[in-house]
């Protein structure tokens, strides 16, 4: 038995469509929508059209931005330390150390890693945009420090090591985030691999 | 700090606006969709647009239905018991028990109950519409039944007795379903209340 409605039919089905969404929640979106005015569903709409029509990445960092904001307010600002890049793997891990509200240099996103299996190769991510942006000639641009920010995961390792690879031959310092123990957390709740990590990169004090 | 797109921004806003969607799951459904090819957008869209336009209230049942199928399939259906009405809170619930595929009779959906505490008196709800089509002369359209299947809230208590106390002088029979263990469920298991009301509901065997 299905609704005695179409159109409620398809909108539980676009909405079951979308990730983590099952069909008993995409029903309560729709019934939500359906006891909505019409402009809440025009301005959902209207919003799904604009992240596709509007949404470009960033000339220069590959970060997210709106088509009439190009270079992206993070390249563009005059705030940020042009000297250092965070390169990290999405928009979402970039806001991360955005909402830090620590770091001041510029970002570069590579949107995804190297993943042999999933056939990911350097080429599929924006290494090589990242390349010509520390190639550049203009000695206002020069970037002197590239801090890999990348995820744990054995994709991230081999991609931090690659870009490494490409990046020490050009007198760049190349960094990683440190691995440790979070700021807060109990010994006894860590994981094995993290302490091990933490121990491995212990500091003088 | 916010995302560098407000395209971005303002979806991630809208997704958040819906019932039991956090600003995380927001993010990663606005993500999802700059992944998406245009056409996803534009089905999810359209598929919003469309039930505020197309679906309205069946003027016989008040079940939702679309604009061009009034009365709903199921007032139209020629294999239904026309003399038996089950009345619920919801479109929803009404799915539950077409879904059991037992239920043959026809159906009259209240869209809420009587809540004073809420402001929602029984003119909110659809009573004034059930008591039309129980007091209609044609005898081909003679109701002789009609039971409740309200939520076991105190509203749903209510407004059960209400619409009880409405149709019993009309010389129409009121019943109520029943409340007791669900099947397959460990007596250990249920709350005491429901113990109650099953043994108050036994039957004899
Ligand atoms: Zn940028
Ligand atoms: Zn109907």
């Amino acid at each position: 038995m299905r609704y005695t409605s179409g159109a409620i039919e398809t909108l539980i089905d676009e909405f079951a469509r979308l990730p983590g969404i099952g069909r008993k929640t995409a029903q309560r979106l729709c019934m939500h929508m359906l006891n909505e005015p019409r402009t809440a569903a025009e301005k959902l709409a209207k919003a799904l059209l604009d992240v596709k029509d509007r949404v470009i990445r960033c000339s220069e960092c590959q970060n997210v931005t709106d088509r009439d904001s190009d270079p992206c307010v993070l390249c563009r600002s005059s705030g940020r330390d042009r000297t250092v890049i965070c390169v990290v793997e999405s928009p979402v891990d970039l806001l991360a150390f955005e909402k830090t509200g620590h770091y001041k240099g510029l970002y570069h996103v590579l949107h995804g890693v190297i993943s042999p299996l999933d056939g990911i190769g350097p080429d599929d991510i924006k290494v090589r945009e990242l390349l010509a942006r520390v190639s550049r000639p203009e000695e206002s641009l020069q970037v002197r420090e590239v801090v890999l920010a990348l995820n744990p995961t054995v994709e991230g390792e081999t991609t931090s090591l690659y870009i490494s690879r490409l990046l020490k031959p050009l007198g760049i310092a190349v960094s990683k985030i440190a691995r440790g123990i979070p700021v807060g957390a109990e010994l006894e709740f860590i994981d094995e691999a993290t302490l091990s990590r933490a121990m491995e990169g212990r500091s003088a004090m």
